[in-house]
């Protein structure tokens, strides 16, 4: 890390609920956060709208700064051209849009456009949870489950880009069927819709559960938080949900070890607020699925930057591209 | 690759059967190659003085030959100064020998030590089946299953050296034990004892299968090219026992395959010999455990090199480290 010069750079995460930005510097320091809605149903004209009104608002607070490139987080796979190619599904429109191409038009300064976990674990690599290490391995626990792997401090992408979709490991060929169509994904287990999806299996024999009182026996609107809530409480079915969850991610993180023997395993997204909890449920289970070797030697973490995580990815893809770390 | 310089290397892979010993230079030609018994059994003494032996006959009909540099591909984990630390259980006494040491000072010029398996994916990515790709998985389906990891043209080691440990991947948590200690790993279906173990469990209920008629019963001496050559005259256990490995080497290269999206797989080790039959077998299973996207465009292939595979990998060690390409 080239430390005698400050550099700042704008970190953009554009996600279906909103759109975060960030000023950071190469040493880590947040300058600046801001956060608004991206109304992601109205369309591709509107979430643009609504990324360069955040642009010009942070910006003009922040007149002092010299921002000398900018990185975007996006759902979905991006090409070199830094284009939005496939698999942005919940950005209605979204996909084939040259955020990098508009974006450098507007701004005059380089943009660099990434997959948004690839941003997330990159971030935290640089500057949370994963500072000082190598090789990390990022598993955001969102609505989906999405990886990053970063190896001697850079994003490793593979042939197509789509490396890193540790969600979609078997760890049950004859488990649940995915959304990708396959069967039994860790996705299916340990992500938002695959702990909703276990809840609503056990509805049927088990209705005297918190998690079903707690939202009235609307199952649709069980979340993980209502979940781990049930959990802390001892309720035997939240108990079981998150013991199968924390079985299967101990499963898809030991295989994860045996191939990576890395630094360090970052759990981020949504689920990832349940800390400590989640940690020791995947720590009851990973060492059945690793060599003896790694016994007590895996290091796992919550990511350190939360809801900024992904802004603070997306403004490392500067960083790294420049080759500032 | 610095193409104007030719460069020779000398690359030595020390087995539990043989020796073997290779000159190539870094266009790839190999200019001389040498096999010699190991009787690893006797203890590191005789092993060492075997690599000597075999080095000073292999120098000596190659005089006019500038070797620049060693590499050596060994069983077990090697340590940064080029000790074997552990792993090494078939050669006698080998745990702890510092042969970088002791070789560099009987040569007097650079000597490089790594895992066997890890050298001879870095021999075939350079100048065997994965020549010309950046990021290449390699396994060796041998008397177990090892692993290696290319990544942008250098190997991948991880934290403690351990990357890459393919053949315990655990694909059936209620399978077999296996030789590591933990359940279901792929290893276990894939791999020389894999493949004997799953024929002596089918011998009970079908004895008049060719596999038991070939050996007259002393299961001990079935080995992967007696179930293969079952296999091509359609008998039905061959046919089962090599339907279960496929799909479990579906599962778990399907799971590398999500996981490194890598510019090409490469099979290697003694079960390799097969070829396409083998090959054939994974495709048959393999996107049935990896996204759709993946779908027709994996590249499974047969180790270029064989048996000159390991001593090739061993040379190319010098290469790597001296940045040769």
């Amino acid at each position: 890390m080239k430390k005698n010069r400050i550099i700042n750079a704008l970190g953009i995460d554009i996600g279906g609920t909103n759109i975060k930005f960030v000023i950071i510097n190469n040493s880590g320091e947040i300058i600046d956060f801001l956060e608004i809605e991206s109304k992601a149903e109205v369309g591709r004209k509107f979430i643009l709208g609504n990324i360069i009104t955040g642009i010009e608002k942070i910006l003009s607070k922040n007149k002092k700064i010299k921002i000398e490139g900018v990185g975007v987080g996006t759902p979905g796979l991006v090409n070199e051209e830094g284009k939005v190619v496939t698999g942005a599904s919940n950005l209605k429109g979204w996909n084939g849009t040259p955020i990098k191409k508009i974006l450098e038009k507007k701004l005059n300064i380089p943009v660099y456009v990434d997959n948004d976990v690839t941003a997330l674990a990159l971030g935290e690599a640089y500057f949370g949870a994963g500072r000082g290490y190598k090789n990390v391995i990022c598993l955001a626990l969102g609505t989906g489950l999405g990886g990053g792997i970063i190896i001697d401090k850079k994003i490793y992408r593979g042939r197509f880009g789509y490396a890193g979709e540790f969600g979609h490991i078997v760890v049950n060929p004859n488990g649940p069927r995915c959304t990708c169509g396959k069967i039994g994904c860790l996705e299916t287990y340990a992500s938002s819709w695959g702990l909703k999806r276990m809840a609503i299996k056990f509805f049927e024999n088990n209705k005297d559960s918190l998690i079903y009182k707690s939202v009235k026996n609307n199952l649709n609107e069980i979340t993980p938080k209502i979940i781990f809530d049930a959990y802390s409480k001892n309720d035997k079915i939240a108990i079981e949900i998150l013991n199968i969850m924390g079985n299967y991610l101990g499963m898809g993180i030991g295989i994860l070890v045996n191939i990576f023997d890395p630094d360090v395993i970052i759990i981020a997204g949504g689920i990832a607020k349940a800390g400590k909890v989640l940690i020791d449920l995947i720590y009851k289970y990973i060492y059945k699925y690793t060599l003896n070797f790694f016994e007590g030697k895996v290091k796992l973490k919550i990511s350190k930057f939360k809801n900024k995580a992904g802004a603070i990815g997306s403004a490392s893809l500067f960083f790294e591209r420049k080759r500032i770390f």
